[in-house]
């Protein structure tokens, strides 16, 4: 906004200036082991404003399943959860990764709050309808509540959020990670100006993907649609990718791709409409 | 409050009308099998006011530690957590049970929100010191901010208590659900007149142990003197009974015992100072 000479100048309300609000999505591998874990809570707790983390656990749930005679049955990436694997998940997910998160980060003076999408109902789901496959007690969004959240998060709580969502009739539903990220960025944005950070393996979107400093910093969606002509993005990456706008066209700020490692520092791919 | 005739009479501070809240503690039996568990939650829904819902879960607790080869330790009823009791408690209190209370509550209109002591940093307890026995992972409470809580009772928030808490350290702790409750309740009655409900086996306490219809409604610090002179009230019910004075002496407005299917009923052994 241009300071204008105009001395009875007034900001309109459109041009309120919204606090920040980080919203961090984190895989289930560095929240899963105890070094790399406390390195991501001691970086999040770095970034300074409001913000969120959505954390995975599949690793951890694999190995409960395993320990319990139960096999794990992946399909297109996503976890075939039959009732026995929705209770392993509810367990792993909303008890022992998302408290061993939340305690980890009380102990660094970060007020968190662990949730599910049952916990004041912030985010229903409906079962995956069946098709050729049958993903069972898979969750796709249908609702988020955000007020109540969003009154939280003002009042300097960092909710912690577990991959998994309720139906409104009595069951949990396992749901993608990167998706309650995706769901609770786009309904805060109403609140907060939200940057919405995704964490993989890379430091952010490369140019090159054998050179991992080739890092794409800013994206936009001309420049997407160049690149995915020229095929320098290609695969994985474009449905990640078309998430990534889909928010930032609900009102989400900015999406970053990046790497753990970086999030206090904000470097990666920047993408902005 | 008696009306007074003086028509400019202004009720002064101390007798202004605090709002309602009742804390009802149920074991672990009762929500661990789906027909009591849904009993359970309806007749908890029909309970008019603000209310807090704390929980145990041992029997699920003891069921997975066996299908895992963990061997459950119990001491004058209380489980040793070594570290990988610890990771089933957490499970099972903060995940499994807490969720499937919650999802429950949702699904019939009530806006439930599992809790542990580290969620908010509501209860912050200290590894019990090691004696002639080393309980593990047992937390004795030191601390209750109930800040937060009482905000989102006020707001409508029905908060679903794990018996676990965290000591500020990184660390989740295995905590008795009967003292998690006792000291929530003493908390929020700086916030609101509490009735406290713990519910066991029996209608309250009873006057002659082998009816089980002859409960003693009412009872006082002079009438539990007299029966506990007279051996009407003995044995384990002595400490329960200590600890409701402590809780009214504490500011409880009333503490209920009674059974589970007598909640909103409000029927029982109602204990006042």
């Amino acid at each position: 906004m241009t300071i204008k000479n105009d001395t009875n100048f007034v900001p309109s309300p459109v041009e309120r200036v919204r606090e920040r609000l980080y919203i961090i999505k984190v895989g289930g591998k560095i929240v899963e082991e105890s070094a790399s874990l406390k390195q991501l809570l001691t970086d999040f707790s770095q970034i300074q404003g409001y913000k969120v983390l959505v954390h995975g656990g599949g690793r951890s749930a694999t190995a409960l399943a395993a320990k319990l005679g139960i096999e794990s049955k992946m399909v297109n990436g996503r976890r075939i959860t039959d009732e026995e694997t929705l209770k392993v998940v509810t367990m792993v997910y909303g008890g022992l990764v998302n408290k061993q998160i939340v305690a980890g980060l009380q102990a660094i003076g970060v007020n968190a709050l662990g949730l599910t999408g049952a916990d004041m109902n912030y985010m229903r789901s409906e079962k995956r309808p069946v098709t050729d496959i049958d993903y069972g007690f898979v969750g796709d969004v249908k609702e988020v509540n955000a007020g109540l959240l969003a009154d939280l998060i003002a009042k300097g709580v960092v909710p912690v959020l577990a991959p998994l969502t309720h139906d409104k009739e009595g069951n949990m539903l396992n749901t993608n990670a990167d998706t309650i990220a995706g769901e609770a960025a786009k309904a805060l944005a109403k609140h907060f100006e939200v940057t919405l950070m995704y964490c993989f393996e890379k430091k952010g979107v490369l140019l090159d993907e054998n050179d991992d400093e080739s890092v794409i910093t800013k994206l936009t969606p001309e420049l997407f649609e160049k690149y995915v002509a020229e095929s320098v993005i290609n695969g994985g990456m474009i449905p990640k990718l078309e998430n990534s706008f889909e928010a930032l066209n609900a009102g989400v700020k900015r999406v970053i791709i990046t790497r753990a490692d970086q999030i206090h520092t904000q470097n990666g791919t920047t993408i902005t409409l």
